[in-house]
């Protein structure tokens, strides 16, 4: 079975390498989606949010996940790719609120969709790619929320930048 | 009774129109109340969601029920027409804590303004204007959120613009 | 408009007596329904808890208040008296988790059932008839909670038993 | 895949089945596991549970669920039976702080053992088999939580014990 | 400054541990306050649990921290023993509800009484002493929430029960 | 020991002037830390801000308050005055959530830093500085949420500006 792990991924972090370290181990085939996310705000190019979870991937060891990225509507993306099954970790209360919501709209707009939830292990349930940027914005250290090679980047791009 | 519904409509969806119908069933009379919101990026004009809104209480056979607009506090909205009595449909936790706030500050601008709440219909509990526009844009069907005709608006909007 | 105000008053409080009053000032004929519940374990009769709450109604002097009681599914007490709108206070968030529910329940049963929700005053939203007999019970002071008569009643009850 | 779908089901409710059946689309292999659950007040009995279950199940027309039940801990069962995903729906906020603590302390006990939570169609996100059976209990109409057959020997019991 | 961290503890976790070492390394002196909690169906007695908590404050070499016992009202016990801090972890959501309000009802029966609130650590969020129970109880290894000396004396007593 | 209370205060409200007041109560030294903040739409200037504390401590005769602002993360600020306890207020579920993920954060992120949260009092549960200028902005009376002083210097900035 394929399953969809949408995100954002600006940039990924342990928390999310974690959901996807699990669902590689449960289901034959894995599509990291990467949103495009045109008008948002990103740290990171399309481009090097892919490079950045190829490398991760890579040094995971897992070999039944692949990259693609998508615009508009999930759905379609699901569609396309002939996947029906969303894969979605949950971290806290407010999550859940707008997960859910979205869930139930995905579930509407494309029939026999399923989006399923893993809960995000206890130590990484109060990581976010925004929250790892702003630390990372004051110089903070976030090699406990993100791989070496992820925080080396965010480094170059903030001096760069 | 005279009760005000109060919202910015941009545009009402058969959430909204549940709710109006469930209060226009028990109150003898039903101000919904169409914030101007200058500020925010509408996609329809004060006009077009009132336009929009008396479509709807038409095709639903509401005969109890005006359509106002209001701009500034809620509260001079309610005194200047003359009643005490604020509805507002939840649909989640997150609605919950912002709408207890809301009601609190204004039981203390307003004394003796009653806030009451109804319980949104489980299938429209995932429903919000901004969730409808955002699904459109991308050319989702709306039909399941919106009436044909709020449809078709939003369309020629989308298309329009 | 009549409207049921439904509970198990063990006895009544601040509280209830805050969302009585509160709806009598709005609605033309309020009833206090007080669920026999002959199973859970209660401190009061039913004929004391309706005796004490005839007491309240009498020096808070309002005027359209009166007070009945109920057993088995409250629908059909509303169908009986001839009400399609049941009042609840909202205090906290566990709270509106399960009277969702109810609300949901009930409206299945009773096509047109209503049921409105008013915020507790922040003043008075964390006290609850258990809370108080649990502080009685160790003699705490309990006179913030409930009417002087009612703290004079527990006490009487728990000193007597 | 084989997963398993835990429960007491005293006795199964329409929103049991609505998970039932989305996941017997999405999974090679649905185990139904049965709480023996010897020390909770049940209604009916472990074989007649599984008898309410078998009979929803062909009635569904789902080929790939079985039932089991089992007693002790779920870990030990999924050992048992070779599957390490256990699904669960969720209705709401309370269910998902509870559950959320079983799928972590479930993860401890046994490595690798994946919970994954699907969302409660809306329809049926207040009905859970306590208030299915309170509300017969008073003679309510409950035919839109639970199928004709389950509702019959509700009856059954409720009025032959 | 003394401070108060009351409880049933029965038995003390991993959890409670990490909160009476953070705050034995912020405060003066802190006193473990158990609950006699007569009513309460408890593994341990009274002795048993201050025994055990003993054992844990030696092994964790914690030198300002002393264990006594309160019976009936928690703001009795800490005027008697002259501290008005009281220090509560918190867990979860619904911790968070029910904590939020004896912290409110403590703080109107004794004037100046202060509930501070700790976070729990995300790996000991899951936690409970009930919750280790129930899983003791299944021969389910208890290892990462308790002490080794914990689970052995939860091993005896349920052994020899 | 000394104690950090961080915050924007644009501008402080009583609900701010009550954790003060209580934390002054019971730490030798409170130092209220007011975040600079640049980017975000300020009312008030940091001076200004710091100002009109400076006013609120004085009005309320606390001796041990002192007042500093702070750029970047609050842990370097935190490292910086050599103290390791931060103080928050809680209001609501929502606060819970941001605050529970700011505090796991900077815990990581300064070993033995600890976050005492303290619960908000029932009255000032509602307030916060957004929604005093939100009302002050349309002409409300915000004299229940702030001191007569802040009042004015909010009316001053509306009007000049």
């Amino acid at each position: 079975m394929k399953v969809i792990y949408p995100g954002s991924f600006d940039p990924i972090t342990k928390g999310h390498m974690d959901i996807i370290e699990r669902i590689s181990d449960k289901f034959d085939e894995v599509v990291v989606a990467v949103l495009v996310n045109s008008e948002k705000n990103n740290l990171f190019t399309l481009e090097e949010r892919k490079q950045l979870i190829k490398q991760e991937i890579k040094d995971y060891g897992l070999k039944n996940v692949t990259i693609e990225s998508f615009d508009g509507l999930l759905i379609e993306f699901a569609k396309k790719i002939g996947s029906k099954i969303i894969v979605r970790g949950l971290r806290a209360i407010s999550d859940y609120e707008y997960e859910l919501q979205i869930a139930h709209i995905n579930s509407k707009l494309y029939e026999g969709l399923e989006t399923i939830f893993l809960v995000s292990k206890a130590e990484y349930s109060y990581i976010s790619s925004s929250v790892v940027k702003e630390v990372a914005s004051y110089k903070g250290d976030i090699s406990t929320f993100v791989s070496e090679n992820v925080a080396e980047k965010i480094m170059d791009k903030l001096i760069g930048g």
